[in-house]
């Protein structure tokens, strides 16, 4: 008996984008048509303090201001730029370079690990700083232009062309200058110049307890072990410190962050003022955070701002966020009230006002007008699946959105926060560029692309909500119908998930954020459906934290409630359903096939984690805790125990050089299948680390593609 | 318009096994349903020097005289074993174990590092020497029962049960007492006791400058490397010496076999007296060999016997083999006059005598009798398919044919050479044992085992000769029909090959030489073909060496002569041909898919050669000299070059710890693949080497039945 399925949802969404002519349909190839992508403006930024954006369009660097946008300047084009290069027996450039402003006049870029300066009012051209070829890890002051730079494990400076080496330590394992704790935390920098440019904090990583993971290159005459330290969960990890580096007196002064081992440095920021330096120490179970601040001179610790704790965990993504006007005061962003909001702390750490507040988050902080009256952030207040531009009065909290059509708007701010760059997409309008006010004004269109794919066939998109198994929660969902939809026809379904925390699948944005692929494959005759599960970013702490040492059960519940919904369609064939997902989504696709056997006939996982004791420190333990803290967690989430379930067809894809989910986990899962008599299919994308590009990329989706015709599209 | 084919083929043997109550079919399980192997005799071996020969049935040592071969004596039983082993406070064994006869009345066994030696007249048990238990590569003089092993890089004896280190090498990479040459060359040992036991022979051989290749075990918490040495083609390869150990005086002596480096030291025979000791010297080239008579004592160098050079290769498989009554002649085999034979030598190197001759080849020399009037070998003088026992008198050349019946007989030789057990196989008879004398006569029965495939439907095997390209030259076939065959009916077909020397993969044996796994593909439906290409072994020097310098070329010519005969076959549906094989069968089925594009619909390789220069240095340069010396021929064969003519569907299967065809191989050619947007399928075996083993080899016949049942099998 069939159970009737009573449908719980909102249609939100439901843009049909039938136009004439379309009737091409995407090869794989197509990925790497640019056409075919969104159009976007090259090096879109504003100059100096002023009201004025610049671009490079045609090999040109131009400028428009933005009280009066309809005008276009040319600062200097290309030709013009490498007569300057010439004259400097420089070597001439090919295109435009990106270029960083300075000021109001100047501004900078790098050719050849030389900093070039640029100096618009004398249109004169000088080498400004250089640093060497091999350097990595490049941190340039945009003020003085003296840059930080690695060489293997070791860190530099070049200040006005002259090299000091930082750092001259013997022991490989010991690295300065570099990003620690995986990037995770928000940390995309390994060292920070001081506001002035004179000192430079770093990051120094000591990964000499940290295991290799043994990849190995082939490319080379015999295949060659590279080992990488990948620190797994629960094993011994990273040792963090920072240090002061002050060339004038070529001395280095390192923070007394003192504590146990593995303890994470975070959020570092330097006072204004420069005599201090702010650091966020995070215990390694990640639920105990000590906002600190350390004398830059000495080293000292001064005193612990504020403290936060949670009893699943504390992620601070962001520094201080220093107001303009008053240095003593900053911006902190903390989801200790369950969402991301804004809090005004002073220096000494007195809470001064929790700024922002609301069921909803503040996903991106612009910062403060020149006179700290308001706060400017973009946020989910409007919707969890859009974006706005919002700014919020300070002293007394009033808050107006700025920007108004529906859709996903991220702004670039002029310094003074009266101009914005809109870039602007929703399902009908790929990508746009606006200049507009601080009332939303629109005073100029930078470029509209409203559909790169308007010469082929494309299904219908929709964007809505159903509930989740506890009757309350909404779940958005995405569906896509296949191209010529005819609703009397059973079609093929494809689930694809993602499903981990820090990514939200679905937004109201160009094809509702449903890559090129999911789109193909809706022209290859499936529906394609996709739903952000709890556990997934942008809906709240609680949301995304529900998931906490028990990874796999709340997602895969809430998918299988997409599932039944799915189900529930007259149009779709119940007996034909796929799942697709990489990484995180890899863990969810072999998830909901083993655990829920039968439901899906194809399956195709990408890169993997089978086990979560593969997986990373950082990442890992915040969800997991250690397998020693949480056995059950893991036992209960790792796919080795639910090999003897397989079903159908499942193809499990891997980068045999991928050091986020490292190749043990997918050569541990055929082991077992094998042990078990499963058949499964495998595919490895040599030299390919934690995704595919370019040509790869479309060999791996005519794979998957491929795979999901010869098993999922026949009726058979 | 269709071509006539013209049939150059000789109908040999047809063979229906088309019995009653034949109606199951095999599961891939029932690989390992031992029911379905031909019976085996346990422990088949003869008692010192007595007429008397013994084996293991239900747990006890039994034994029948041949002269009187009807009645079967027990000499103990696994019960009484066990009471003596409990005697001597010594743990018990669960099955009887195998034993080696020392003389007419001792035999010893090994249980948990410890020889036990039996005296059967007194019926006692006694421990007579005793190893380390992580001993590994041990060789035991069957007379004292000293014991040579190695730990780690070092070589150890035991005398007695005392301990003696041979060698104390702290370089690693600098190994005593294991086998060089990985294992080509016919070496399977790395320590030879003296025939008076007294002193030890064993290879040193310093691997320092080999590349470590990059193994990986995923066995451990984190991934380990787990490095291999692999000398690659061209590459700097071993260094090996030959030393003498006496544990009298604790000395080494090196042989003086000084010459170029990665020479090779082959055929080790120790003088029956013990004064000198033999070795081959090969050069790196392996186009001269230098037979080389040393003195044991001093090392020295006392003359070279003879020498043996080769345009193509020269390739020493055999020791010297000394007559019995005259210990101052051996036999040498050898291919000098293009194919296997036995010359009669002095140990002064002269060449007495050319015993055997002719268009055929010895294939296991067993000895002489006690007085040395007649040499007794196998050989494929009846034919190349068949193996049969031959005796030739040496003083008259006279030469008789002992086995009878047609198929294939291997036997063990009573020391007298009166007596033989016969183990025989034929396409009617899966495996029997007879007890025969000199003429031939079968003088029991003691096993036949006709038919283990009796409750299953089989398909008719034939094997037949067609006509190679050069209208000369017979190549062997073997064509399996599918079960419940129509020759109304179109079938898929399934050419499985090998095509590289030193096998070959049709003989007069039971289901042809054929696996487990073609009898199951033809229950599953399909034509299956086989053929001996030239380049494989048993047919002489000619034949098998015609591949040198250009490997692939002239296999896939035959093989390719094989398919247009295939083709001619009225039920022989010519749209939906596949090819599968493993190792050499890897590359040249990867070759025939590719530089045959279109001819197959569907390919499956396991564990291919790639490229040549991926392969080992003793292998790889016999046939293929170095990528230095022959570019052009590394350049033809390397199946990187053709990646781009891929139609239909490839699947490669590699182990990902083979240490043999390493994985590079593989991994590189998908890479040019996917580079050429080229659709491959792939699957690895976690931990395996280059082959798959029990459960393992179970889930991959399955997946490769699967892959030709989801492509080949359907006419879509």
């Amino acid at each position: 008996m069939k159970k009737t399925y009573t449908i719980l949802f909102i249609l939100l969404v439901a843009v049909s984008l039938n136009l004439p002519a379309q009737n091409k349909l995407f090869t794989a190839d197509d990925y790497l048509n640019m056409d075919l992508h969104p159009k976007s403006i090259n090096n879109l930024s504003w100059r100096g303090n002023q009201d004025v954006f610049t671009f490079i369009e045609n090999n040109a660097l131009l400028q428009r201001n933005a009280a009066n946008p309809s005008k276009t300047d040319t600062i200097i084009n290309l030709a013009n730029l490498n007569k300057k290069l010439n004259d400097l027996n420089q070597k001439e450039l090919t295109s435009f370079p990106n270029i960083t402003w300075m000021d109001d006049n100047s501004f900078y870029f790098i050719s050849q690990s030389v900093i070039f300066k640029y100096d618009c009012p004398a249109a004169s051209l000088a080498k400004a700083n250089k640093f060497d070829k091999d350097g990595e890890n490049i941190t340039i002051d945009s003020k003085t232009l003296r840059v930080a730079y690695t060489i293997n494990n070791n860190l530099f400076v070049a200040i006005d062309g002259v090299t000091m080496q930082v750092t001259d330590e013997k022991n490989s394992n010991i690295l300065s200058g570099q990003v620690p704790s995986r990037n995770e935390f928000g940390i995309d920098a390994g060292s920070y110049w001081s506001p002035d440019g004179k000192r430079l904090a770093f990051y120094r990583i000591d990964q000499s307890e940290v295991t290799d993971y043994p990849l190995v290159n082939i490319y080379d005459r015999i295949a060659q072990a590279s080992p990488e330290k990948y620190p797994m969960a629960g094993m011994k990890s990273q040792k963090v410190e920072l240090g002061i580096f002050n060339p004038d007196v070529n001395e280095i002064v390192y923070l007394q962050t003192n504590g146990p081992e593995n303890q994470y440095l975070t959020s570092v920021t330097w006072d204004p003022a420069c005599r201090f330096i702010y650091t966020g120490i995070l215990n390694r179970d990640q639920n105990h955070l000590w906002m600190n601040k350390y004398d830059s001179g000495s080293g000292k610790f001064v005193k612990t701002l504020f403290e936060e704790t949670n009893d699943r965990y504390v992620e601070p993504m962001h520094g201080l966020s220093f107001l303009k006007s008053d240095l003593s005061k900053f911006i902190w962003q903390s989801r200790r009230d369950g969402w991301n909001h804004l809090y005004l702390y002073n220096t000494e750490g007195l809470l001064l006002k929790q700024i922002t507040t609301g069921q909803w988050e503040v996903t991106d902080l612009l910062g403060t007008d020149l006179h700290d009256r308001s706060v400017y952030y973009e946020s989910t207040m409007e919707s969890p699946v859009e974006r706005h531009l919002y700014k919020t009065d300070i002293k007394t909290g009033k808050t107006e959105k700025i920007t108004g059509t529906e859709g996903v708007h991220h702004t670039i701010a002029a310094p003074g926060m009266n101009f914005f760059i809109d870039v602007f997409s929703s399902p009908q309008m790929s990508r746009a560029y606006y200049v507009i006010d601080q009332k939303g004004t629109k005073l100029a269109v930078l470029s509209e692309d409203a559909n790169p794919y308007k010469d082929y066939k494309t299904g219908e998109m929709s964007i809505f909500t159903i509930k989740a198994n506890d009757g309350v929660t909404d779940l958005y969902c995405r569906l896509i119908k296949p191209v010529d939809f005819d609703p009397a026809k059973k079609y093929p379904s494809l689930v694809y998930v993602y499903g981990g925390p820090h990514a939200q699948m679905i937004e109201k944005s160009w094809t509702g954020g449903a890559g090129f692929w999911l789109n193909m494959m809706a022209q290859q005759g499936y529906v394609i459906f996709t739903l952000d599960n709890r556990g997934s970013a942008n809906r709240g702490f609680e949301f995304e934290s529900v998931i906490h040492r028990h990874v796999g059960d709340i997602e895969i519940a809430d998918q299988m409630t997409g599932v039944k919904y799915l189900k529930s369609l007259s149009y779709v064939d119940t007996t034909r359903i796929g799942v697709d997902g990489w990484s995180y989504g890899g863990f969810m696709t072999v998830s909901l096939m083993l655990r829920n056997p039968g439901v899906f006939r194809v399956a195709c996982a990408g890169g993997p984690v089978i086990d979560w004791k593969w997986y990373e420190v950082m990442y890992g333990e915040r969800y997991m805790d250690t397998p020693m803290e949480n056995p059950e967690g893991y036992k209960k989430a790792s796919l080795l125990n639910y090999a003897g379930n397989l079903q159908g067809k499942l193809l499990i894809i891997h980068g045999t050089n991928d050091n986020t989910v490292v190749w043990q986990n997918s050569l541990a899962f055929l082991d077992e299948c094998i042990r078990q008599g499963k058949q499964v299919d495998y595919f490895v994308y040599p030299g390919a680390v934690h995704n595919t590009a370019g040509r790869a990329r479309v060999h791996m989706f005519n794979k998957i593609t491929g795979y999901f015709n010869d098993y999922l599209k026949q009726t058979k």
